[in-house]
């Protein structure tokens, strides 16, 4: 295990810094060495040091104070992981009528994206995709369906087998099945897998999606919370799966949708173990992988698994534009039963763009434009980052990540996010309140924010408008509580 | 209902005909007028007359001699229906790996395509259609997911409107749902209707699909046998729905896979009466609905239903090319729930195809192009009945309607056209044996054939495959007999 664990350079200065803090070497509010001071102990860019302890705060591990630098936080500030949570969703949990309430409350071109999943598409739909496109779909062949059925073009399943390959993870073509965008993947595996009345463990806050996959196929919901610093409870997770049945996991390890953390490869390897002492399978969401800040991509928990457990889902929506919904699947031994299954459903995915990520992914194009998407999506999220942290009221916090295009804004306790999502759509400002995300009463009060945007005036009023907000919703229960 | 009541002109000669036969006026073994006779006593044109003949012919109440002309057939060759059955699908019907592995087998180029659901893709793909697509695809704007989310594109939705419109069915584009095709079309549909344990009926021979989606969404399955001359048998109807909870009903009326028929005006008209007594939906199938011979469109049953339950599904699969991946619902009052069902399985139709189609459409290119596929398919389809009606022994019969592009052909009782269908296919020849499509023992001697391709050497060599293997069989069971 050992030479296969790694860490990026910033991840592994955090790190070690919070070893420091948690043994006691270094006491609550005693000073950190400043951003200069620790570039030349650590030998790392300004930039790594940077974004250590802008992760550091974000776990509210540290605190900082204008013009003073970086401040060890109180220990007692970090929340006690709450224990798994067994969800009835029977009777059915409102959570389908909130997500569609939501999408189309943000869906009007007049709506500020604030509340979008997607990125800018700006930054997506790049000029040689779009070349490529224009010349393959003026030949009638391009349509063809014949060589693009289940489990689809094997030269587009040879380019994302090789991928994988990169990673250290042996794949071949016929491992891939292509789907209708990610979200077919993950229901399609989902649905493989498991029968009415299985236990399916999700991770507490979550893509919505999870939940209504889970609802629809009739399973028994048991969540996971997250740890506040690991993003992943490996001790709570040893719990639950000694205690319940457990059929299937359905986490998001890498950029978690929607608080951003990636999950440390040490952590998943002790997933894995315990996967495979109890023999459970893992649709692993990975829809994000791409959208890391820093040098190598995170291994997904497909990397370390042996047996075959682990049906690893991704898409090209958040790296190329969910307008081509193509996503696929690394199915292994389930191929043949995912194909039966979207035979049966949609058919097969678009002929059309299959072939012509085929072009696109063979000559490197893919690379080039996934170096210029992350530079971007960094960029900006740091402006918005600076933005909020300057200007929202001190009692919130903004989990900040070194990955994909979200901060997760913690409101204070008592302010409702579904009533500041519902005074900002008045607006025409849209947010994802986390209500979408999670359905404990414990966890209303957290903003998704997409900060994939460039900054603009436009941009900048519309997140004034969400401080306001934010700020009377504070003052109205401030007012309540005299 | 009389106002609404029409005929094709075909329709309605082969209905006098059969009236003549039926209340005994022409007896058995008499000669029929000849066609020119018809054609002046009737009116009709002689293609309309040829038409009736052919139709009068396939439901086996005539029969032809080479140069003397057609012939009164017995009554007692009339088949009597079969009562309705109760299909158990606790255990599983092997029909999902039946259909998995029927696909697999002819999706190969080697395979000749005889057995494919689709018409020759020389057929489809339009060149204005192919010509918009280059177009739109160099516009990055064009993928723009956000006007093209459920439920789809509200231009592509109004023109589909105008279509039902024209036929005198009320529809507003708020009624339509924009899908994945006509296959995610039925099944959301069907979704939204149902609950596991719920009744569903079906025709008993149908679309492998339906049986599909009854078994994924747990449903117990009844099944209504084809009427041997008016397609649809409105008693047997009658008698299960009053024996049974029907919630459900999945029809397919209009040129009638794999089979052909389009049934009656009037018994679509006491389906529908039926149908809003018992209070009981329906799911209509009529993906081929504008494949059809006469001049004019046949009606759905949605022009039946004035309460709304009545689902009426098709696509553009069949008529521009099933690579385009677009169907819709007229959804009505279900829309609303269908959405829901979508945005957690596949998000939405492709953004790009669903604006070419707007461009394509609203130019009248679509009608200019069904006028050309229609005169085509009924020209090819012409080729392959002469053929087999020549070449193929006696005791076969082949069913042959003024729409679409199958001919299902009838094997004597004890030949297996599972049998046929394997031998075929280790010879590259595909088609489709009738276990696809029914799960009952007696209806394991039939043959779907593809006839929508153009009378070629290779086409006439993959017949002339067909041929020999059916008389192998055939001689292969008389053998058994002796």
């Amino acid at each position: 295990m050992d030479s296969l664990y790694f860490m990026y350079k910033s991840e592994q200065l955090a790190h070690n810094l919070k070893l420091l803090i948690e043994n006691g070497s270094w006491q609550p509010h005693s000073k950190l060495p400043s951003l200069r001071e620790q570039v030349q102990r650590s030998g790392f860019s300004l930039i790594t040091v940077m974004n250590a302890y802008q992760e550091l705060e974000a776990q509210g591990l540290i605190y900082s104070k204008e013009k003073s630098g970086y401040f060890v936080a109180e220990q007692n500030n970090i929340q006690i992981p709450q224990a798994y949570s067994v969800v009835s969703l029977n009777p059915k949990i409102e959570i389908n009528s909130l997500v569609f309430k939501y999408l189309k409350s943000i869906q009007s071109k007049q709506v500020s994206p604030l509340g979008s999943a997607f990125p800018d598409s700006q930054l997506l739909y790049p000029p040689k995709l779009i070349q490529i496109m224009g010349q393959l779909s003026r030949n009638r062949h391009s349509y063809d369906q014949t060589t693009n059925l289940p489990p689809g073009n094997l030269a587009l399943r040879k380019l994302i087998a090789q991928r994988y390959c990169m990673q250290g993870i042996p794949t071949d073509a016929n491992d891939i099945v292509i789907t209708s965008g990610g979200l077919e993947a993950l229901n399609l595996s989902l649905q493989a897998i498991t029968q009415p009345g299985d236990y399916i463990l999700l991770q507490q806050t979550i893509f919505y999606g999870a939940w209504q996959a889970a609802e629809r196929l009739g399973l028994k919901v048991i969540t996971l919370p997250e740890h506040p610093q690991h993003g992943f409870d490996i001790e709570a997770f040893e719990q639950v799966i000694k205690n319940y049945p457990i059929k299937v996991c359905w986490f998001m390890l890498n950029a978690h949708n929607p608080i951003g953390f990636t999950v440390s490869d040490e952590i998943k390897y002790k997933i894995a173990k315990l996967l495979h002492e109890h023999q459970i399978h893992l649709i692993e969401d990975d829809v994000y992988e791409e959208l890391f800040y820093g040098n190598q991509k995170p291994l997904p928990m497909k990397y370390f698994d042996q047996q075959n457990l682990v049906l690893h889902c991704s898409s090209f929506s958040k790296t190329l534009g969910s307008g081509f919904r193509m996503g696929w699947v690394y199915a292994g031994k389930f191929s043949e039963h995912i194909q039966h299954l979207q035979l049966m459903s949609t058919i097969s995915a678009n002929a059309l763009i299959q072939n012509a990520l085929v072009e696109f992914l063979s000559h490197h194009h893919y690379e080039k434009h996934l170096r210029t998407l992350r530079r971007a999506l960094e960029k900006n999220k740091k402006q918005f980052f600076q933005y909020l942290k300057q200007h929202l009221p001190k009692d919130c916090k903004v989990y900040n990540y070194p990955s994909g295009y979200f901060l997760w804004i913690q409101l204070p306790d008592k302010v409702s996010s579904m009533q500041v999502y519902e005074q900002l759509i008045q607006q025409q400002v849209g947010v994802a309140p986390s209500p979408l995300f999670n359905v404990l009463p414990s966890h209303q009060h957290f903003i998704r924010m997409n900060c994939s945007f460039e900054w603009t005036e436009q941009i900048q009023h519309s997140l004034k408008r969400f401080i306001e907000t934010v700020q009377l919703a504070m003052s109205d229960e401030s007012a309540l509580d005299k």
